[in-house]
């Protein structure tokens, strides 16, 4: 198999899979099923049924990272072996939200693109330009700038304008120029639908990485349509628990596969 | 020995060490000395042999998290493995820059405060008073949050206005605020004196940690005395790369506790 880029493998995922949905593989222990919890390497075992029970469904799989590190080595590794079980032909994000100065950002960009070799990863824009650049050297990969977020504390300072410019429409204007340098996408939170279709038309060829969105028919597909724009950019939608946690029982897997067909129904529409 | 909070840590190993000096332990293989680097576990036995030369002239350590997640699950043991060789006194600092939304926030605070059982954490405040609320639950630690960062890209952001007040100075005001709540500092970048007096002014007690100081006697003393405030509040000035990597021979111990105790004598006259 030829090696692919993360758009690449993005686009075709989606074109195959009819779908623009990511599931975020975000594993809680006091979330998980019991007959999970019960025996060893919970992490793992959850995440291996949740990837065989969806994989033909999403154009991407995430991790957060938090969820990982939390339980230490033990999580590193699960976080490994996770990566591991991901079909090569399905991009690999890793939400981390790094973000440094540059010899420290450097190795923050050999832990995402090397040591766990994910085709993605969140990066966070505070620390400015030079922070960015180092994710921006590896070829073939993308790296996601956290633009306008789904929490209500977006409103402490994204939102707060300079000129009349809210700071995420900065964080926009920036990465478009980012991209120019390295294949660069914006995290857009579905919960601000009148500032999605506006960041789209600052940035309209940037893929999208949109997070925030529930199991809200009607109002998902507008959210779609304003993020993939006129350009038809590559978006990737996450939903984490509610396809991940869709069920707490034994059959926690088919539970999440029904989650995740219906909202990749909704996706589908759109494309 | 009773339980002690990082404050208390902080102003006791200042008081007795007559510092302000933090010593980052920041390892890179390629910067090591090959007497270290030939042998097993690098890491921690280079991180070892500088703890030892110089935790009787520091107020506190840090450990920048990129450099071990690197190193994948050997490199998060051996991250492990130093903030255990680091005498309890002494307070320990993770330089994770984490943020996140609500949930995740409270995985990330686990992981510093709990997993790892670090005194104090750095955190990004793009995503708000919700991102940062889950470190502050924890009493007797200290959260610090990025203010303004010593490198260039600083000015991409941080350093533009809304209506006529910075990014940076708004993060502080809110930092502020949000102390009421737990124990909060600032990350104030040492290579912006005019602002770190500013910053100073807005929030006379909080804490400090001041990355981006080389070794230059008079600007230095002037930086210290503008982070340190009219309240004499706490500051931690850090200094990675020019400590430890002093000498790259078999001397690197020693080259590092003559650069330590050159830094520390500078703080000194601050006190």
């Amino acid at each position: 198999m030829p090696h692919l880029t993360f758009l690449e493998k993005l686009c075709s995922c989606s074109d195959r899979h009819r779908s623009l949905l990511c599931v975020g593989l975000d594993p809680q222990l006091e979330l998980m099923p019991q007959i999970v919890t019960s025996g060893p390497n919970p992490l793992l075992r959850f995440n291996r049924e949740i990837i065989e029970a969806t994989s033909d469904l999403v154009c991407a799989f995430k991790m957060n990272i938090a969820f990982y590190l939390a339980h230490g080595s033990e999580g590193w590794t699960a976080l490994e072996e996770t990566i591991g079980l991901i079909p090569s032909r399905i991009p690999t994000i890793l939400d981390a939200k790094f973000g440094d100065i540059g010899n420290t950002s450097r190795m923050y960009a050999r832990t995402a693109f090397e040591t766990l070799a994910v085709d993605a990863v969140t990066v966070n824009p505070y620390l400015g330009g030079d922070a960015v650049a180092p994710f921006l050297d590896y070829e073939g990969k993308c790296t996601f700038v956290l633009c306008l977020t789904s929490n209500q504390g977006a409103a402490d300072f994204q939102a707060v304008g300079a000129d009349g410019t809210p700071l995420y429409q900065q964080v926009a204007r920036k990465a478009v120029e980012w991209s120019r340098t390295g294949t660069c996408g914006l995290v857009v939170g579905a919960t601000h639908a009148d500032s999605l279709k506006l960041i789209r038309s600052i940035a309209p060829d940037l893929p999208f990485l949109v997070p925030g969105i529930g199991v809200q028919g009607g109002d998902l597909h507008a959210v779609l349509r304003d993020a993939v724009g006129d350009a038809r950019a590559p978006v990737a939608v996450n939903v984490s628990r509610s396809v991940i946690y869709a069920s707490s029982g034994s059959d926690f897997a088919l539970a999440a596969r029904e989650a995740a067909e219906e909202l990749r129904q909704c996706t589908e529409a759109v494309l």
